[in-house]
Order: structure tokens, then sequence, then C-alpha cells
């Protein structure tokens, strides 16, 4: 048996114990998590400049080595979180409907973890802390698979967890570490039947390959080129707020806006206005030609700008003749993460939001929203840009599956 | 661009009409696809002539014969099934959870068709018109793959089915045929993007294809390992009576038991009932040492026997130490399908329904309740053993995901 299968293995055995955990038991491992990474701060940022200067030696850019670091206020942020998930409602047992049979068989479909998760992610460490407090509360066992890069920091962290969940009465193997190279990822996103789901949290390269070498069930995550659209009917000054929000409030992130679409009745308004405002704000605009010749400074855009999630302060824009063709090209160009429009109109805003298939549909407001935390989900492991079981943030409930549970006094079927 | 793909992107087009269709417009495509049926029932009798003859000419065995046979009261069952459902609510835009944020943000999570469905079936052409009508009740486009030895049946009610549809005025192509040869039908499953989850419909070897070769998502459904535990604390006769009917009351389906456990303490006392009972209903048992013991005619069980979905009038059979025994037995040899405990004790069931992990797990009844008709459902896609978006009995619901609908004033994130 290789390596991998035996680790994927314990984490099953592991998980029937934590399945059957009460919420204060899992309540309490998660305390005793927080208290052992604040005690092991020392040894975590030890471990952790040792990939810092790793990654520093090998000429890795300063903003992926920033993402990579760890000091002692981060780790703190990292026991924090895990404390906020100890005060969450377990969604374990949940029922999600219930009612009686005309025989009197009493039927309910109840929330019951997943079993066995693997989560695949990039060189940010804190994610190993988030993930495996996110499994726990939702009684998974979780195979943690960070970045080659981040290998000594996730190892110094996961070692301090696995003590903390023994000390709490759980198995050490509800949360592991996935050691060795490329051939042991794959090993992982071929374990079908022996890991639950696969979730990949990182950039379009990670994802795309966990999507396409999985045979393991994949929730995929995150890829966000997001539109506003600002309607014949929308208030500009609002639109124009909303749009400098949803670009630059935080660029990198994939709920940023990445393209604007405009409704040629407003066109020329809105651009005399909303062009300066982008470039004093530092964006550089890919317009098509009605927003070139509407103002200086903007690029001609391609058809490829129009798909690219630039997750930087550039914004494609094309003017539209009205809202269907807004439709038309959110359809052909949108990762349907979140798309916006901007109306005084309540016919222009139900329609966007029945004809705009995407994980959120926002109207009047800005794109920035898409988020757990804001949500009010008060945990999340990732934003689901796939149809299938979960779609937008994902909380805890979303790292459940369910079953159905019928009780009767003996009936039979005639 | 291949004729797969093509296909694929009318089905896409398709959808959007779909998905704006109100129920009202549904219902009546459901009801006029009901009537063309009806209407066309002597050519499609007449195609399924064709498949029939072309089958019994090949050696087919006669009860896959049976299965592809269509007569006018076969037709008038599946147009009787679309009436049906025409009557069940809509499951687009229902409103799965809905509040209102801290910024006064109006969030509502609500329910919107997949897109694009594929459905990969054997030679069932009554499965052609339910699939179809699921999929048009649920706002989804179908392309429906069913056995080449049904291709002459399944394209008579597909050509009848479609020009109902557009007499309601929907696109013919929200239902399509996939012809082709396998190939195309690798294809389908590698047509990632442009459909959004395919169904295999059928035996083990279909759907572990679909699940092995498809990187469009699947939902896997349908193998049944059920097992009937009897608890030391079980009523014996209630035991016996709900074990026949598991077993003997259609021993083709996935819910039918294949499996018992009885625990040591009453295993004398039961297999002397229950082995010349099952004896006496044509019942060939498979017994472990203990169980060969107990009884004449039992058959030495293999291990694989434990792991085998009979379909026919077999039932493996094995005493176990204790319920913990038992749970370790299904752990490792069920199906995850359906597993069923005789029980007294309030303690038993509690612990069963906990450590038990399939789809539906049963106190005290049948196996053969795991059905979307049962369960009130009203129609039934199939039944899920996996763990991801759906599991067990698939209904209206199942079939649609959801998308979040956030309603502003011009907030923004600060």
């Amino acid at each position: 048996m290789s390596e991998i299968i035996e680790l994927c293995r314990n984490a099953r055995e592991a998980s029937y114990a934590l399945a059957a955990a009460s919420r204060a038991t899992k309540d309490a491992a998660l305390k005793a998590m927080a208290a052992a990474l604040r005690a092991g701060t020392d040894e975590i940022v030890a471990a952790n400049a040792k990939d810092v200067a790793a990654a520093r030696e090998s000429g890795t850019p300063e903003s992926t080595v920033d993402r990579l670091a760890l000091d002692p206020q981060r780790v703190d942020a990292m026991a924090a979180g895990l404390e906020q998930l100890a005060g969450l409602v377990d969604p374990v047992g949940e029922v999600v409907r219930g009612y009686t049979l005309p025989n009197g068989l009493e039927l309910r479909q109840v929330r019951v973890p997943f079993g066995v998760v693997g989560i695949i992610y990039e060189a940010r460490p804190n994610v190993t802390a988030d993930a495996a407090g996110i499994c726990l509360k939702s009684g998974n066992a979780v195979l943690l698979r960070g970045s080659s890069s981040a290998a000594a920091s996730n190892e110094a962290i996961i070692a301090v967890l696995r003590s903390a969940v023994v000390e709490a009465g759980l198995p050490a193997d509800v949360i592991q570490g996935v050691p060795g190279d490329r051939a042991a990822v794959k090993e992982l996103m071929q374990a079908r039947g022996l890991v639950d789901v696969l979730i990949p949290r990182g950039g379009a390269g990670l994802i795309q390959t966990v999507v396409t070498e999985s045979t393991v069930p994949v929730i995929e995550t995150g890829v966000g080129n997001c539109h506003v659209y600002v309607d014949a009917e929308a208030d500009l000054d609002l639109a124009l707020t909303i749009l400098l929000n949803s670009k630059t409030q935080r660029p990198s992130v994939c709920n940023a806006a990445e393209s604007l679409l405009v409704h040629a009745d407003v066109a020329d308004e809105f651009l005399a206005k909303a062009l300066p405002a982008l470039a004093a704000a530092g964006v550089t605009v890919h317009g098509d030609p009605a927003v070139v010749a509407a103002g200086k400074d903007v690029v001609a855009a391609t058809d490829e700008d129009y798909g690219t999630e630039y997750s930087s302060l550039d914004l494609s824009a094309a003017v539209v003749a009205d809202l269907e063709a807004a439709v038309l090209h959110i359809r052909k160009y949108s990762s349907a993460h979140t798309d916006a429009i901007i109306t005084r109109s309540q016919a222009a805003a139900r329609r966007f939001v029945q004809a705009v298939d995407s994980a959120a549909v926002v109207v009047n407001a800005s794109t920035r929203f898409t988020d757990g935390g804001e949500y009010g989900f008060g945990a999340e492991i990732g934003i689901s840009t796939q149809k299938l079981h979960a779609r937008g943030p994902m909380g805890l409930p979303e790292m459940t599956s369910t079953k159905y549970v019928v009780i009767g006094e003996g009936q039979i079927r005639t």
C-alpha cells in the first residue's frame, strides 16, 4: 500500500470517530488547537523563516513571499479564526427536511459529514489552520496539501494541531498533511472512494489541474471575472461609486470587478465622469472603440481582455446597445462568479437577475460582497463557481452531505 | 465543430429560454408532450417493434427484451407520468434561504436550473420520456443518450416530444437525442463547460464507465448492496416479515436487500425461523459457517458474496458478535444505498443510525422504501449513492442548482 493510500485509509478510520463526536468535543478541540498555535508560535515562525529564506533565495516575487510569511500576529490571527469557529452552529445533525409518510414512516433528511476532504492549496500557511478548523467543525477528516514552498511552515502547524486534537480526545489523523512530490498529489486526486471531495484553493492554473486530473469529485472555487453593468435607468453617481468600489477596494481578490458594461443611452454621460475617476484611482481601462473614443488613456481592448481576470488595477469596458446585449456579453465572457446591474428600473433588475446565471447576481451594490464573512456564514472554505452541490460562498453547511433516516414500526412494501 | 459539440451548444442556447419559462408554460409543454405521446402511439410502437425484432434476432435475453418492449399501455403510462409532473411544484425560484444583512443588503439563495443535463441510460425507452419530463419541469435542457438497441424507439419518442414542446412555445432543442457511436458518448462525457451534469441510469458497468471517463460532473446512481441487521433486541417476527419483504418483494431492484446480518445472541432462534421461510420463498442463502450450520441448503459464502448486488433471489448472510461488528461489516461491504436495523432498543437504533453512513438508514422497516415515489417526491430521476450535491432519491429540487441574489441601494464595501 502506498503512503498516500495509507494516509487516506487512516483519514477514513479517524473520520468515524469525528463524525460521532459531539459539538462540545469538536469545539473543545478547536479551542485546544487555537491555544496550541499560540503556544507554538516560536517554532511555527522559525519553521516559516526557513520557507521564506528559501523562497527569497529562489527569486520568488515579494508579493508571494508576503503571503507566505508568518509573524506572531499572523499566528494569533489563525488562532482567533479557530476560536471563532468554535462559536458557530454545528451543521452536523441539522434536519434539512422531515415529515411522516402516509404509511406512518418518519422520514428525516439529516446533515452528515462528507467523511474525508482533501484541500489542495498554494503558499499561504494560514489556509492550513483555516481549512483544518472548518473540516473539523463540519466533522470531516482532512488531508492538507499545501505548496511545497510552504512545507516547513505547514509541517510545524500540522504537528501542533494534531497534538491538540489528541488532547481533546479525537484521533490525530483527523488532520494530516500530504507529503511527497507531484506524483503523490496525482495519487490523491485519483483516490476515488477513499477521498470524498477535493477542494482546490488558489489560482486558475491550480484549479484547472485539479479539475482535469481528479477522479475524486471536486468543488471548483474562485475564478472571478466579475461585471458591473450600468443600465440606461441607472443612478449614475451611485453607479460610479459602486464601480470604483468593485474595482479598486481590493483588486487582487476574486470578487473584484474586471469588466464594465455601459448602456449606450448613458454611455457618454457616464464615461465622461467614470474614465477620469478610474484614471485618478490608478485604473487602466481596456475599452472597445466607443470607450476609447470617450476618453484619453483608454487602451484598445482585445477579445482576450473581456475574458481576463486581471486581479490588478485593470478594467475591460464596452458600450452595449441594451440590457439584452449586456446579458449576452456576460454569458459569453463571465466566469459566473459575481455580476452586478446598476438600475432604478424594477423590470431591468428582474430581467438581469433572471437571465444572468452566476453564483451571485447583484442589484445596486458592489461585487465585493460575495464572501462567506459578508454573507454572515462566519467561516468560508472558498467560493464555488460550479453548479453541483454548492455555489457561491461555502460555509459549514456546504461542507456536509445528507442522509435519509427512516423510522418505522414494521412497515413493509406491498 | 463536431456534431456532439453542436448539440451541446444548441442545448445551452435552448436552456436560456427554458430557464426563463413560467411554470404555466412548462406544465402546458408537459401536457402537450403527454398528448403527443398518446397520439403517436402507433408510430412509437411500430418503431419499437424494429428494436425488439433486432434484439431477439441477436439473441438478447427475454428479460431484457421485456424492458425494451413497448405496447399502447406502456406508452400511455409514459404519458401519464408526464401529466403527473405537470401537477408538481416547480422547484425553480424556490428561496432556499434569505435574510437581510446588517448593511441592509437583501440576500436570497434561489433555486435555478443546472442548464444542460445529460442522461446516459440503457434499453428502457420509458426513461426517454421520464427523463425528458423531469428535466423540462426543472428547467433543464436535456441530452438523451439511450442504448443503441433502443435507437428506433428513442428516435420516435424524441421526435414526438420535440414537436410538442414547440407547440407549447419552447425551443425544440430543450430535448435532444445524442446519436452516434461510443466515440460520440465519449465526447459527451468530455464536454465540460457545455454540459453541466451527467446522470447515468443503469447497471454498475454503465455507471462505472461514466464516472471514470467523464470530466463533466457526474451524479452516481443506483448500485444497491443493502443490508438487514437483526439486532439482539429485535422483535424476531417483525424482523422476518421485514427481511422477506426486503429480499423478495421485488428482487431485481436496487433497494432490495442483498445481505442479512444477525446478532449472535438471537442467531439460533432467528435462523431456525428465517432459513425455512427464505427457502420457501425461493431464496438461496449464501452463509458464513454459523449460518451454514443453522440450516440445510445454505451455500457457503465467499468474501465476494458479501460485496455482491445479486438482484436475484439470493441472499448473503452472516452472524455477527454485536452491533459494532454489524457496523464494521456494513462499512466494509455496503454500497451505502440503504441499510436497515431491526431492534426494540432505542440505544441500538440511535447508534446504528449514527454509525452507518448510507444514503438511507432504516429502523424497523423494509429497505424497499428508498424511492422517490415512496418518499413523496412525485418524481424521481434516480437514487444517488454519492455524497456530493444529492444523496438518496433525487426529485425535482435535486435537479437544480442555486444562485445568490443580492439586492442593495448603493452598498459598497469599506
